[in-house]
């Protein structure tokens, strides 16, 4: 099989350096356009990002020989990819713009910035929870007056960690009236530099720019159903979060009391239903799908950020703690790796999922 | 006025350390007897802490003189001491075996450990919260059939962060039914050596065991009423905790929802109900006693482990973040000292308290 | 005694602010002028550094209400304190002039930043080690044709925790050949935001830009003589320095390793030399100077940057580890506070000593 | 090819565990044997580390399911497996006891333990530097009477990041006189649970019990000649080491000031050598042998020890800063990965050495 050509704009960043390694050696994906600011344009890859390169491993040759393009220049990635990973790291409007203009120009663009994620008739998919969402794409390729070209986005990562193992209980059966969640998010969440050391050593912050607000929204949108070719938001679920950021390199973790709506399962059962969780992604084996996608642990001191994060290659939530809660109904800590499923790795499953369902490539 | 002597069991730990820090030119009291396990016996305090010393400042050339008497040595704390300190650090059976011989030698004692926290005629002090719970003591002396000693608990230092700001508010007439706490606590909490670096650097650690369990009850027992000689405890506000270690050396931080039973302040007046608020240790402007003993900051990052940990010298609360909770009523975020308020810090005021009211020294 | 009024430049920023903090309650000096780049201008101070302040404790109410002026405009500052700290944080030729101007103005200042440090007439002052280098500044004075204004510099921060100890062994007659340092220097040395967390969580950085050549060159000048009105470096001291960032938040810790030219010391004698070494400025009991200035800490496992930073209020060098050295002579680990004395705190000191000296305020 | 198979004595332990790690898949090596203290004794592995494994990914079920034995239990070792790895953590005096009993047994021993490193006829092997060390081993089975059991040590973990680099040097033919250098070391060295929390977060601690010594008088053995059956410890080179525990998970780094006998190279030749460097292990790709054993970068600020550890898969020294020393002729920083590279790792190539050279499985 010829793998499919991608480019990644924002390339040169943190979240578009992420994508750069996962897609190493990728088995469907060949990353064949790079683009970036101005101040990049026109150098190799490898002089871009020289001295900046904060993965641990190094890029491949290849890529390192490739010339940066304008991430203004939709052309050039015509030409050059089938389909691209924005990781556009500008002001929103100016993020939401360039991202049509991929989109008209007939690119797939999978986002990780939340320009798009409450547009009416964009998808924000975690791919084992709402992979039908992508029903929405002829819809938004008929409105919008594009041929293949359209917008997905995935949704924050500080969600990435509690809401699959909710949805695990919702889909079961069990439905969801309310969650309170604390999360303890690691620092990498605010790229590089993000957060000053002097923030971070001895010490915790209580609070992210706007987190709580995505946080407690956008999994309203991820639950919602289609109607009349619009997203009807999920209105019967209260969600309050507390952020912090703490001194963590990589792992989102987060603390969860939950209030079922009417029928209650045991704890036995939860962890059943966790362990035997797993969606269309894993039915299909993607390349990037964790097996299983929720791993629980018995041990009453995990998940554990430095431990757990590697789980599942970085795809998988961790789980653990779960016991009944005195003022709601259950409580639990569950855990995923921020710049893997939380980020790159996760719009990648997404771009795995809309090739396996004709999205991309087809 | 002649300072009353104190004795401190257990002062070669962390918390004992603690004690003789706080407690150097104390203008009430002065350290005249320590004790120790066997080990340490005989020894001036100097030599057995030797390599052992844990605070910023040293201790006084007099406290290093004092010779260690065996924590078992009730006798020779009696000859030494007006009343004590115990931060014995020995399994909980044990622990409560001595404290009461200790009283039964006719000193007042007061408890860093929870091994009498949930005796019944035991009072559990917050100074600013329960003061006249020491209205008990007459009673736990009549029973007992002890002459001037007695025992008197602190709480867990992780309830020292929320309960007061939450105490403010019952105070003010918002009864409260319900709260979801989440704290971050730091590692001096577990003691030296307590937790491994090799758990703290890049970790986080869902789980302080018995922390959940002491943070959940301890506080009904705090806002409990006197019914005929024995402590009835609050029993229509029900608390969930999640308690979480982080790489922070001191300072408790809790991540607070809370849902009023009937009558719901507006955010102005909570924020007016905390800076007000006072108690009788405030009036009397105790030695040890912060003023004001709730701080709150305005700014949307606050309070922090790091930087707000020595509010009051290391005796208030700070608060912040106070905004409403889209699953309960309120939520905000609180913060203490855990080794100086919650641990020696307040058991010093509490001693102050009890002098004040004629039940130490009297 | 009237206090002098002293300006701070740069005053927002994190050097500045450690100003303020130390200068809260001076017995010499009082707070009467800030000053800071063009966006605070006109702002009180207390809203200059609102969501800015970085300190643990608050600013006074007096220093919160001065209205921050512009750092260019050196009438105002003439108008408003009889001396300045420059905390300056512009391009270094920037730096150099707008020092010029001030001293022009007939204002002494006392800098932090490197900009002058090397320039001829220029003293580099550790009070303790070359108190007599203010004598350059009739020089200066006259060179230059100003009045009573000058220029007097503090060294890197890197120096300061080394450099005194080698001092009192050369004081005592044991002239130094040569030194290999390793400093392991904490993340405030960096100003805010200064080094990101995720260069510091679980990583040590070896590379501090500037900061070798700084900590090898620096020395050499606060050990000249003065000839002709020209600081003569020393010429025949070589020092190697390797300088590393590690995640603590302050304090600068150094391993030394270090060759005498002929005679040696005995162990016993260099620790006697230490516990004897002090100053003018200990002589004079100059309010910031401190008692002793070096603190030998006999257990094998000191100085800590986290414990002994404070050590004199944060304004004495602890030493610790004396032992022979295999290579060159001797070794020892060295530590002092970089925001106190190695900045700030090291400036308030300079500021007594010329005042003693009767060059300030005379 | 069949498996050898291979034994981990102390394998419940922190390097026990890194030895089960690495030897998952190990394409020449089958772990058939586990053994510890007589508390985990008759437990699977799976039970006996249960709430005590501490790498990120799991063990295999097969491990899991081995039962452990008694590391006393020699003659069930021998039964069980070809050789054996010693992780031991018992008192010095009984793991050289214990040590000489599997090799008189007849079970090949390579040994983490530091018992038997300055045992005449026993070899400290890095195979890069002294593979040709083995040849003392017929002499050690002759002169204890042994058959085919034998002892090989492996050197301190401080050793492996600054004397490959410096041997691939005296290799070049250029010969060091002496060498000052400077650790700054991870807490996984001192195994679980090690270093306490208190002391890493926010500190520096400049003192490992032992290591300096180790770091002084191990390289000397290394570099030994084997005159009349014995080692004639290299005499002409001294090494001055300042250890430092500080705040990293995983990655000891070194800052090296070095100074030649005579010829010195110039900073070209020296990094040509270093990226030209091999031994017998990489020619005869050995599977554990990083391929290139040292790894020059060019960036001014590496190696760091969270970014560069992982080099080689955890088994290459990274290099980095070299510059000339004003001081002593050179100076640079190495890298390598404590857990990997200098304990597990490296006896698993020194195995791997062993097998080629037909001292094991022959």
């Amino acid at each position: 099989m010829k793998k499919l050509t991608v480019g990644v704009l924002g390339a040169t960043g943190m979240v578009g350096q992420n994508y750069i390694r996962l897609l190493q050696d990728h088995p469907w994906f060949l990353v064949s356009h790079v683009a970036a600011s101005p101040r990049s344009v026109d150098k190799t890859y490898a002089k871009a990002v020289n001295g900046r390169w904060r993965m641990n491993d190094p890029y491949s040759e290849d890529v390192g020989n490739l010339i940066v393009h304008d991430a203004a220049d939709v052309t050039m990635a015509k030409e050059k990819c089938d389909f691209v990973f924005s990781a556009l790291g500008m002001e929103k409007s100016t993020v939401r713009t360039f991202e049509e203009r991929y989109a008209a120009a007939g690119l797939p663009l999978i986002s990780n910035n939340s320009a798009h994620r409450h547009t009416t008739d964009v998808p924000v998919l975690i791919p084992e929870i709402n992979p039908h969402h992508s029903a929405i794409i002829p819809i938004q390729l008929e409105r919008r007056g594009w041929r293949e070209g359209f917008i997905v986005a995935k949704p924050n990562c500080s969600l990435q960690s509690y809401l699959p193992p909710v949805y695990a209980l919702m889909k079961a059966g069990y439905l969801v009236k309310s969650i309170v969640v604390t999360t303890l998010q690691a620092v990498s969440g605010a790229g590089y530099p993000g957060v000053p050391s002097l923030d971070m050593i001895d010490n915790v912050v209580p609070f992210i720019s706007g987190e709580e607000e995505k946080t407690e929204r956008e999994p309203l949108k991820i639950l919602a159903t289609i109607e009349d070719g619009r997203f009807v938001y999920e209105d019967s679920l209260n969600i309050s979060a507390h952020c912090n950021r703490v001194p963590v390199v990589d792992g989102h973790m987060a603390c969860i009391s939950l209030k079922f709506k009417s029928d209650k399962p045991s704890l036995e059962e939860i962890i059943a239903i966790w362990n035997a969780f797993g969606g269309e992604v894993q039915e299909l084996d993607l390349p990037s799908a964790p097996h299983p996608p929720i791993v629980y642990r018995e041990e009453n001191d995990r998940p554990q950020s430095g431990r757990d994060r590697h789980a599942g290659n970085g795809m998988a939530v961790t789980v653990g703690r779960l016991r009944a809660c005195p003022v709601m109904d259950i409580r639990f800590v569950a855990l995923s790796h921020n710049t893997v499923r939380g980020a790159a790795g996760g719009a990648i499953l997404s771009a795995e999922l809309l090739c396996a369902q004709g999205y991309i490539g087809g």
